[in-house]
């Protein structure tokens, strides 16, 4: 019997080998054996190609699905080393990924070039995410010629590192399903392992509504304050420069774009199943002009906030070196390299984790993982219409509706010059008032072009950071749910084994939960400010217009 | 030397024979005799045709100009008898006019057609005024076939009503300048007769701003009920009635359209240099839909707040007839009777005016009066302008302002109708208040579409009234130029002429000044009616917002 898979989301071939596939379609697969986070075969429309592993889930109706699976099989077969799936094949992905490594920048590279600009075109974490439109998919391995992120991990060929170097493969760039490259199977095959401190523990506590992530004792904020323009090399080169300032410490610290950038790719490697909001966009030019900057600043805010209101985010080593480090080069490149040593990465961040005493019902927790899959999917969709809705309304304020009342002003203007030609002292009042009205529907008219300013484009601010978190977490369902299939299919009850899932389910609900907390906390606070800055605006409105009525007693 | 004249506005031929003119342009006239309110000569494109004479001032720069001078040679020829030129040439107007005379509505007609539809799309006054668009020429004699207004008059042959039948033809459809058919030039030159009574003498008096009607010690207003829809013959025929109740009797008398058209008719006829503004416009189809008699009854009201506010008008015989006589059959028919002998009509109404006692400078006349011509002339195209961008500024408001809004409002319930998708207690309140801002955004949409009707569409009404007024001004300012013209071409020094010119210059200014009185009156209380109503409408936006805004707050 051949086997089946269900298609999770729309696919749309680019690339020669590749085929489309739809949602809910069902797809006939040659093999189970992913290759590189790809699968094989054919769709309802009998062409057969490649899709990517993570847009389908295969369907096991019957244990004789199993016979097929080679890289898959639950329990007793172990997985194919990734590493050497990764790197030794000849995946012409990874060849260029080697041989264009000179010229592309990895955020884990040497620190001599550390100090080249953080806005290369080809500099990584950002420009290598692309983006969905309408629905959130998992991002899938790809086969163009974007810089192979991490490719520098070749180095770390030793048997040992293997799980951790299968994580440290960033999460998107290889042909690995999640469950893979996350560390997601190694560590629930028994097959991480590392020293944890006490200070690293992460606790699971089970809340009113479920697992979450024990709350930070001394939690803080950080502000970020407007960048400013440094030059270095003479001038020759310039960059922006943001303070900012943790509560905790109150001391600024200095960092740029690409420290944020760098920072960024540790946290990803750090925690597969915890949601990094990717950072706000890159912009090749005119990014020294006032408008991107302010945006910029904007999306830092908001990534800022985010993380220090993360319990397990706010509390670990990497970000508080950031935060923390001063002017001191040694210290920093110490905390950075130790950073990028950092052994509890990728499996092994699941061995810090201590879940609450009595385990879950793992049957609940994957109802609660496929509703908020569900969530997820409608949330992604109806946020694009969101963000496409209010970004519309805020060009036709910018432009329609100013056009439309400085036209009335202009036309009330013309009237009052009409009647200026009757030098009726009678008059004169009345034409002052109509052309002080004019000017004050021109002034309407500019209040309504400033307003999307203050009231939408934060909601738009808001909304792409929540596209980011709903971008990530197709991948760490992926990661909970691959463990939970694996669960299911072994043959025989395995202690160990349901420890393991169960450490994962709770990290990935209390992930869930948290962002749940925030999102309810965010987008309230969102609106409320969107609705305060209109009640102002159209305050502002009226206060304009209370002075224009006035000016028609003057001469009564 | 061949006599010229300058373009006054510009003319579109329309017809063959007759040749189009643009303002400013100079024209060789081949003779200075107007046929019918028509003059022929050529363009400075070399056409040679007819053009209304109205539209163009005759340059005389020389004495001797006056030689080609026929049908106006000043003070010594009599002008030829209007009636003998109207009624008994060759032109085509006047024989169509006779001819179909018989299916034609005239506001003279018998009693019998008395019960007639007032919408039959035939009938006169407002259907045959043709509306200027951009600027304000006057009326020119129609060579279409409109049918001849008046037409009745034919039967009105004895030379004594000559100086009164040249006034009642209708201002604007005979082919007579308007200095004759207005009757100025035959009271001008001495041939108005008529037994003037004490009571129907109206005063111009000297105010602080030059001659002014004297005002009504008595003034009144008059308000108009929603109409009622009321049937004749067994259902056969319905129409509607306005209930009028005037101040000054607090007795309600109801009313026709048909009446007030009839009265707008009397009005016309009896006064030369008073702008009777125009009634608002018929519409044949769909009469009894609500807006259409909403929107008549709205142009009713500002017609009859004009009438009872001016002085002459207000107190003159017929308009009390109309506003008074009840439901006796009896007496309306004498009433009406009486209206349509007045003697006093057109030439004679000149006899019926008292002038301040010392008479005006006719130098600082004519300046007044050219002042007042650029005046209404651009306030006409301004008012245009006007009209033109609050109407459309109130089509965008109740389409597009509305469907932003709404479709931000619906984006928002999408918002929430994703988020309800997870059913964490601590989400519902964030969820209810995210849908009812969608709500209030909605609603908000639909403030904005019913806006334009409180405040726009009044000022459009307003508009419509004073076009009106400024169609009505060109051939007030033609009788007066004309009357100067006259007295200034005369040879010697004429006493009775400089008096009777004298009168028509005080009624004509009188009646400036009111214009400029009730204009600035009327915009005054439009803008402040307007801005009172956008600003409660921004203070509900407001109060609604403010609403939404507490819902965040429930659950916090």
């Amino acid at each position: 019997m051949a086997l089946k898979a269900r298609v999770l989301y729309d696919f749309s071939s680019e690339n020669p080998g590749e085929i489309s596939i739809t949602e809910s379609e069902l797809v006939t697969l040659f093999s189970e054996e992913e290759l590189d986070g790809w699968l094989e075969g054919e769709n309802s429309r009998g062409e057969a190609g490649l899709f990517p592993a993570s847009y389908v889930e295969v369907i096991r109706d019957h244990i004789t699905s199993n016979t097929n699976n080679n890289g898959f099989s639950p329990c007793k077969t172990k997985a194919l080393p990734p590493t050497q799936t990764s790197f030794t094949s000849s995946d012409s992905q990874s060849q260029r990924g080697g041989s264009g490594g000179g010229s592309f920048h990895t955020s884990q590279g040497s620190d001599d070039d550390w100090d080249d600009d953080w806005d290369d075109p080809s500099s990584p974490a950002t420009s290598a995410a692309p983006q969905g439109l309408g629905s959130s998919p998992p991002l899938y391995p790809v086969t163009t010629s974007l810089p192979a992120r991490r490719s520098g991990s070749q180095q770390h060929q030793h048997q040992q590192q293997q799980a951790k170097s299968s994580a440290t493969v960033g999460r998107n760039l290889n042909r690995f399903s999640t469950f893979v490259k996350s560390g997601g199977e190694a560590f629930l095959l028994g097959e991480a392992s590392a020293f944890v401190k006490d200070g690293d523990r992460i606790c699971v506590v089970m809340g009113k509504h479920g697992p979450e992530w024990q709350e930070d004792p001394y939690p803080f904020t950080c502000t970020i304050d407007d960048p400013t323009k440094q030059t270095k090399f003479k001038g020759m080169k310039s960059y922006m420069s943001y303070g900012l300032t943790p509560t905790h410490t109150n001391i600024q610290v200095n960092r740029r774009y690409k420290h944020f950038d760098w920072l960024y790719a540790r946290l990803v490697e750090r925690f597969p199943v915890i949601s990094v909001p990717r950072l706000p966009e890159k912009q090749a030019t005119g990014r020294f002009e006032e408008d991107f900057i302010s945006k910029r600043r904007k999306g830092l805010i908001w990534w800022m906030n985010h993380m220090t209101s993360h319990p397990v985010l706010a509390r670990c080593d990497v970000f508080q070196h950031f935060l923390t480090c001063g002017a001191d080069e040694k210290a920093w490149k110490m905390g950075k390299r130790k950073a990028e040593r950092d052994d509890l990465v990728g499996a092994n961040f699941f061995l810090t984790i201590s879940p609450p005493a009595v385990p879950l019902d793992l049957q609940e927790v994957e109802s609660k993982v496929e509703g908020f899959k569900s969530f997820t999917k409608r949330m992604d969709e109806n946020t694009v219409v969101v963000n496409a809705t209010i970004n519309e309304f805020a060009r036709k304020q910018i432009t329609g509706f100013k056009k439309e009342y400085q036209k009335v002003g202009q036309s009330f203007k013309l009237l009052a010059q009409a009647f200026e030609l009757d030098q009726q002292a009678y008059s004169v009042g009345l034409n002052r008032a109509i052309s002080y009205t004019g000017e004050t529907y021109e002034a309407i008219g500019e209040y309504f072009a400033e307003q999307p300013r203050q009231d939408l484009d934060p909601i738009s601010d808001l909304l792409d950071l929540y596209r980011g978190h709903l971008d990530n977490f197709p991948d760490i369902v992926h990661v909970q749910k691959g463990a939970l299939t694996k669960v299911k299919d072994c043959p025989k009850q395995d202690g160990d084994l349901h420890d393991r899932c169960n450490i994962i389910s709770c990290a990935t609900l209390a992930e869930i939960q948290h962002f749940h907390r925030t999102r309810v906390r965010d987008f309230r606070s969102q609106m409320q400010h969107h609705l305060r800055q209109q009640i102002g605006f159209f305050q502002k409105i009226t206060a304009k217009l209370e002075d224009a009525l006035q000016r028609y007693d003057d001469d009564e």
